[in-house]
């Protein structure tokens, strides 16, 4: 989760709401990713689908078997759908979401056993730190509006 | 719906799971898209994903107002996220998918007032085309998997 902070801290200095994460096969981070969403003007550039892309790259394979996510925030809709179609075994995450999370928040939709995959969750892991960098941004957010 | 369709048959061709979409702004379809899991070796690599990332780019924004999509099979949980994620107006689909769909079948999220965005829904939009070419898919599959 270390790692996934300094991604969302990547995120922060470029003015992007600082969530992070990254995929770790084998003990190894196989991808990092940093929320992109304004810089590249594409709504689908949430950490998660970044970080899962560059895995997919580094497996060579769209199946993210035996690869778990960590990431600063709990999951939106799109990357928990992103995370049951790629297969990831395990997510963990920071702090919950509670205006769009679909893992534990607004839906559960990871251990829904309709679909044709589960994931395992663990959620609370550096929760302060995930929170408060978000809470950091939002501040400084909210004077920068302030001022203008 | 027919140019969504043509993208599935683009799909088909090249043995990708035929789902098509288009994203059409102000009576102009402005982004194409279809499946492209197998060959991109990349699970976010859905119909709709493409379309929108491609509309994200004609528009040069990642706020997709006042665009609709036409997708020949119901969006699952990370297209429906994505499609809310990019404030996409209406969704316009062909056939459910009982086994996935997010829109109709297992969720009805695009309608949940307590997401930031709410999106209109028309379903059976030349519906037994868009399931056709899905039977047509699946049946060449299991023949191929027979001989093998």
């Amino acid at each position: 989760m270390r790692a996934a902070l300094v991604e969302a801290q990547k995120a922060f200095i470029i003015g992007e709401v600082p969530i992070g994460a990254v995929i770790v096969y084998d003990g190894k981070i196989i991808g990092r990713g940093h929320n992109l969403r304004e810089h590249l003007n594409d709504g689908i550039a949430h950490a998660e689908i970044m970080a899962i892309q560059e895995a997919c790259g580094a497996l060579n394979s769209w199946r993210l078997i035996d690869c778990d996510i960590y990431v600063t925030i709990e999951p939106c809709l799109m990357c928990s759908g992103a995370i049951i179609n790629s297969r990831i075994r395990s997510v963990y995450f920071g702090s919950r979401d509670p205006k769009a999370g679909a893992v534990e928040s607004l839906y559960q939709v990871l251990g829904d056993s309709r679909l044709n995959h589960q994931v395992n969750v663990t959620e609370g892991i550096l929760s302060d730190q995930c929170s408060q960098i978000m809470k950091d941004f939002f501040k400084a957010a909210r004077k920068r509006k302030k001022k203008n």
